[in-house]
């Protein structure tokens, strides 16, 4: 297992850990004053400073972009809605490969929008977009990352809820598409160890997220810990993780509306590394 | 599949669904009004009336009670802690042998109180109390039945978040031990209908239980809906436990502080009858 406390350029930042106050070329300045090496930027903050000046401003800062976010969202009641998301994500992919980032993750939708209940329909409205914008993204070389999520957002975020399920699709998909586990999602997980073996044979860990489940959890999406500061066992899971071969960066990524939101962006990257070293 | 429009009799009232403007007595009268045939008290209900009057109430009642809630929160970080919560569970064992129930529903725990990070800790303490429980539990009658709780109360309520997690404990324990079904709690799981046919199998499916996934969910306890207002394919899961051989109750149990809870109690029971015949 990796030794974090010697390795701070194994640290990357997700950059919705500090988007409510700083956007993606403060966050770029700031993350050089802090020696960060890589973060995973939002397709939001891209947009907003210009896909070609964010281009240009990525470049320029030598920050290595392992993660780009968001696609997917792929369930919609008719054609006409799930053929747009397709297009979208299609985008996504080019501006990830324009900025130079490794690859796009991928919430993949919920049931809510899917036009019907339960997971049946939503699941074939998944697997069929994922199908389509793979297609194109091989034509890249920019790949895509199945981010499982928490149960809790099936419905309205993403109903592909396990290792396990996304680790069938990477089966069934084929080259071009991997997962991303995020110790936040998985943690309750009891086959996560044994998913987490299973990708890694596959060579295709394509990131590893971290922050903390807090008790109580006030937020279904936006109370999201420090890490240290909840429940999980985040060593144990890179220990798995890393065990699986996974080389790759430990990026935190922290929704966190009530407090690290509300805190100077360079008091949190200071904490991130911190606990980076210390209990990741 | 059973017709449940031509089947009132099977319908169960979980009384947490009115507790909050209703007492045992007034729930019984009301459940009576309704021609509700079935309820799973609460203990607060039944100490707050007390057991010896509660017994001959629901005796009197003619209601039959096809579980009893809650037995569980096993999980502590010291020895003595863990004691006092088996030694609870016995009593909630005796209380559901004095009022006829036909067993203790378990929520057994959750990872914040075990004194650990991670689940390996809490899940040997669950399974420790469970034993302990039981072979008391087999000496009354009454049988224990295991409530795999959503992930996301993994932290603060239960860590036994899967059937199939349910089903194993099952397994090693041995007779006098079963599972609850709640679609809330497993609608999300690809496994669901693989686990609920070997619970089948077992004859360890003790409990059915219904609400719904609304979207937005804006409360992690109490912002459950009424059948058909989510997005939960009930009929479905009602199917699948059905083919498993289950001949038991649909018990509606609606934690709902801002809707339900707020409404008036014969009002609450009616729309859940309704929604019986009509959408589960």
């Amino acid at each position: 297992m990796r030794d974090l406390s010697k390795h701070p350029e194994l640290f990357s930042l997700n950059t919705a850990t500090v988007r409510e106050r700083w956007d993606l070329q403060q966050i770029i300045d700031g993350c050089l004053r802090h020696g960060v090496k890589a973060i995973a930027p939002w397709r939001e903050q891209v947009q907003a400073m210009g896909l070609d000046a964010a281009a240009k401003a990525l470049r320029a800062s030598g920050l290595t972009l392992n993660g780009y976010c968001r696609g997917g969202l792929f369930t919609a009641p008719d054609a006409a809605g799930r053929a747009k998301a397709i297009d979208d994500n299609k985008r996504a992919v080019d501006e990830a490969a324009a900025i130079g980032a490794q690859c796009v993750v991928l919430v993949v939708g919920g049931v809510a929008a899917s036009g019907a209940k339960g997971l049946t329909q939503a699941h074939r409205q998944i697997e069929d977009a994922i199908g389509a914008v793979l297609a194109y993204a091989r034509t890249t070389g920019v790949k895509l990352a199945i981010e499982p999520l928490h149960p809790m957002y099936a419905n309205d975020r993403a109903c592909v809820n396990t290792l396990k399920h996304a680790n069938d699709l990477c089966e069934t998909l084929g080259p071009g598409v991997g997962v991303a586990v995020d110790v936040y999602h998985t943690w309750w997980d009891l086959a996560l160890e044994r998913e987490i073996a299973r990708a890694g044979k596959a060579g295709t860990i394509l990131g590893f997220h971290v922050c903390d489940w807090l008790a109580p959890t006030t937020d279904l999406l936006t109370d999201r810990g420090m890490m240290g500061d909840g429940v999980i066992d985040i060593p144990k899971i890179r220990g798995w993780v890393e065990a699986a071969g996974y080389a790759g960066f430990v990026e935190a990524e922290i929704f966190s509306s009530k407090n690290w939101w509300k805190r100077d962006p360079d008091e949190v990257i200071g904490i991130c590394l911190e606990r980076f070293r210390t209990v990741c």
